[in-house]
């Protein structure tokens, strides 16, 4: 049960953007750049990143619901986002995407966590400047995103055809609505 | 030296705000609610609760600011700031704002760590809903600005006069310039 009274019963950051819509646009105007924005990243590996920290950070409704995203937008669907969660060093993905996944794993343990040699890592993958920017930035806005969600202790569906279903609002009407 | 050419040398979030205005537009409207928006928790109090989660989180830009902008807006000034970094709950601040401290301290170890009895405990001295959401909020918030600040490595000023003088212009014309 939620720590306060969220009246629409929506679960997880849902029920937050209702409950104070002043917060819930930037929030929701943020996470749409950031996901879904114009990019080098695909859309599918950024909320890859978003899944991956959130996993970390063992907030189940945002690592089920942009895992859900992540494979509703990447060719190899949920195996794919499986393998990352369970060993992303081994997983089936890019060399600059695992540097990117390093520097993210890094930033959610603490910010003085991302080294000069993570960085030069990453560049020598062929990671641009706003590549790593916007991985720092993503890796730090779910830090937010799970303390939020699990701070005020909402829901998550425990179906998982909840989350694929929110995936295909997500996927062809974006974050702001 | 930051992790990523910032072309105008602004310190801090300053910079990344200038480096990526498409995020920046969004995180600077979410400080401007959060910390400065109609609130029955004052600015000076709003203030106080990010540098105390920026303080814990050692990330040296967002305390140093946000203490300085929070001694800018409280009628103790500073002296009271220094004593809630050194002991908050023996510093001279209502219950209420003890209780709200408390749960800002545990949103920053995690989101799980914030328990019914912090929630409660903070009800008791008279906390309404929506300040028990905003101290969730703004303490989820910092933990995602400071990971955003040293993650990409940032500068910070070391003369404490460059932060008084962030705050009056903060303290006039907020973070939506």
């Amino acid at each position: 049960m939620p720590h306060i009274e969220l009246e629409t019963g929506a679960p997880g950051i849902r029920g937050l953007f209702q409950y104070r819509p002043e917060t819930g646009k930037h929030l929701q105007g943020l996470v749409e750049v950031l996901l879904r924005g114009p990019s080098t990243l695909s859309r599918g590996e950024r909320e890859l990143i978003a899944a991956y920290v959130s996993t970390l950070n063992d907030c189940r409704f945002c690592a089920s619901s942009h895992s859900a995203f992540a494979a509703a937008q990447l060719p190899e669907g949920m195996p794919l986002v499986d393998q990352v969660h369970d060993d992303a060093e081994r997983a089936p993905i890019s060399s600059k995407l695992k540097a990117l996944l390093r520097i993210a794993a890094a930033v959610r343990r603490g910010g003085t966590e991302v080294t000069g040699e993570h960085v030069a890592a990453a560049r020598a993958e062929g990671a641009t400047d706003v590549e790593i920017h916007d991985t720092v930035l993503i890796a730090a806005a779910f830090c937010m995103f799970n303390r939020y969600v699990d701070g005020l202790a909402t829901v998550a569906p425990d179906d998982p055809a909840a989350y694929t279903q929110m995936a295909k609002v997500i996927v062809e009407q974006g974050y702001v609505r």
